[in-house]
Parts: structure tokens; C-alpha cells; sequence
């Protein structure tokens, strides 16, 4: 018995970018838009190597999920006609998989989902793994 | 002289759609997709009355700023080009507006940018703004 409806899950599913949210020791939240993917109750998305302006800005999402497990994602979809809104907020516990069986599925369905990683060898970069524990979501999802 | 870049400001005001990150009690994040409008180097949203599926849930980005202000916002471009992929995130403290000039100004921006508040008379529905403390972009802004 899965935490989503089917509803949430193919919506999920539709979506290419989310949004992950932790939050800083100093109880201060950071955002950063994730490509994903989701698998049962578990969502999926690489620590990528992209330049970063700042390099040591690049891991926060990690740093912060080490000391607080406590994250958020978001997918939604815009519409001028609002009457077509609509988003999902996952909440639920962060892991960083660094290597491990779970890592290597985890980069594999990534790398199917996404084309794009397949000239940038993700497979031995860690891996932010958000197990669901709440689903919430409003609008529409069809 | 602004927090912001000149292409950070012009990616915010190009976009219809933001996300905003406030942290409860528990020290859990919180996310939700907004209509904004920047002005200066404050962003506003209101806290509309749409149904929600749990009306008890609908102010939890406003009483999570009441008891802590420290809010996030993005916004992002995704593309299947992931040289075009770009994003803003802006940090900063929030602060609930129930009346008064700065709240009456917000609204009315608000309307000007989404010709959709039109029909729901939101002028005196609760705005939420951000004073912007800092800014972090990444990938293409133009």
C-alpha cells in the first residue's frame, strides 16, 4: 500500500524537474530545483558535479540532510488559466547513499530517465534518496 | 544599490511561478508554489483563499513564518538542454502583512502582474513578503 494515490504518482511521473528543500542548522530553509525519479515510495536525485559559482555552496542540500533528515519536494504546474494548478509536496526523511546496491539502482534509473546524464559518468557520485512519509498535494493533477 | 543583479532581476520578473521554502516548529521545510511580484529587493505573494483539501493546512507557510522567519525562494528554467538550465534563490526574512500601506501596494501590484485576481478580490487577504537578504543563481539567466 503505497503513501501516494496513483493520481500523485502519475503526476510525479509527468514531471521532469522538482524542487528539494532542506533546511540549514541554523533552522534556515534551501531550495534547489532536482531532476528525479521515483521508485515505490522512494524518490531518487544525483548529487551532480555541475561548475557551481561557489563550489562549497555546491553539497548544502547534503550538508543540511546530514544534520537534519527532515525534507521537502515539490512538483507542480503552472497555468495562466488557473483553474489548471496543480502540485504535490512530498515530505518525509533524507538519506545521502553514497555507493551500495540501492546507490548503484538508484543512479541506473536515473541515467534511464534522463538521457543527459549519459556523457557525464554520474554512477559513483552520491545519491539523495527522500523516503516518503507524507504526500500532499491540491489542484489539478490530471 | 541592489542585493540583486540586474539578469538575477530580469529572470525573477520573466517567471510566473516561485516556490517558497519556511521551516516549522519541528524543524521540518515547508513548500509551496506562489504567484509573486518583486519589487525593490522584496518579493510579495498573497495568501489566497483557494480551497484547499485540509483548510487547517492552507496558513502553514504563514504561521511557519510567524514563528520563524527565515524563508527561501526559487525560480527555474528547465529545458531537455541542460546548457539551458538556470535558477535564482533568494534567502531572506518573511514577514506577514495584514494591513496597512506596504500591504494595500503589494495587492496592487499583485493584481497588475496576474490579471486572473481580477474576479477574487484579494485586497485584503494577508500578504506574505520576503526581504531579500541574498541571492544565489546558477546557469543561464538571459
Amino acid at each position: 500500500m503505497s503513501i501516494l494515490t496513483r493520481q500523485q504518482r502519475c503526476f510525479l511521473e509527468r514531471h521532469r524537474v522538482a524542487r528539494l528543500a532542506t533546511v540549514d542548522p541554523m533552522s534556515r530553509p534551501h531550495l534547489v530545483p532536482i531532476c528525479f525519479v521515483l521508485s515505490a515510495d522512494d524518490v531518487y536525485t544525483s548529487v551532480d558535479q555541475k561548475p557551481k559559482r561557489d563550489p562549497g555552496r555546491a553539497l548544502q542540500r547534503v550538508r543540511n540532510i546530514v544534520a537534519n533528515p527532515a525534507v521537502a519536494l515539490s512538483v507542480d504546474t503552472y497555468d495562466e488559466d488557473w483553474s489548471r494548478l496543480g502540485w504535490v509536496m512530498l515530505r518525509g526523511r533524507g538519506e545521502v547513499l553514497e555507493s551500495g546496491s540501492e546507490h548503484d539502482r538508484a543512479q541506473a534509473l536515473l541515467g534511464a530517465r534522463y538521457p543527459q546524464y549519459g556523457t557525464m559518468s554520474i554512477g559513483r557520485l552520491p545519491v539523495i534518496v527522500l523516503r516518503i512519509e507524507r504526500a500532499i498535494s491540491w489542484g489539478r493533477l490530471d
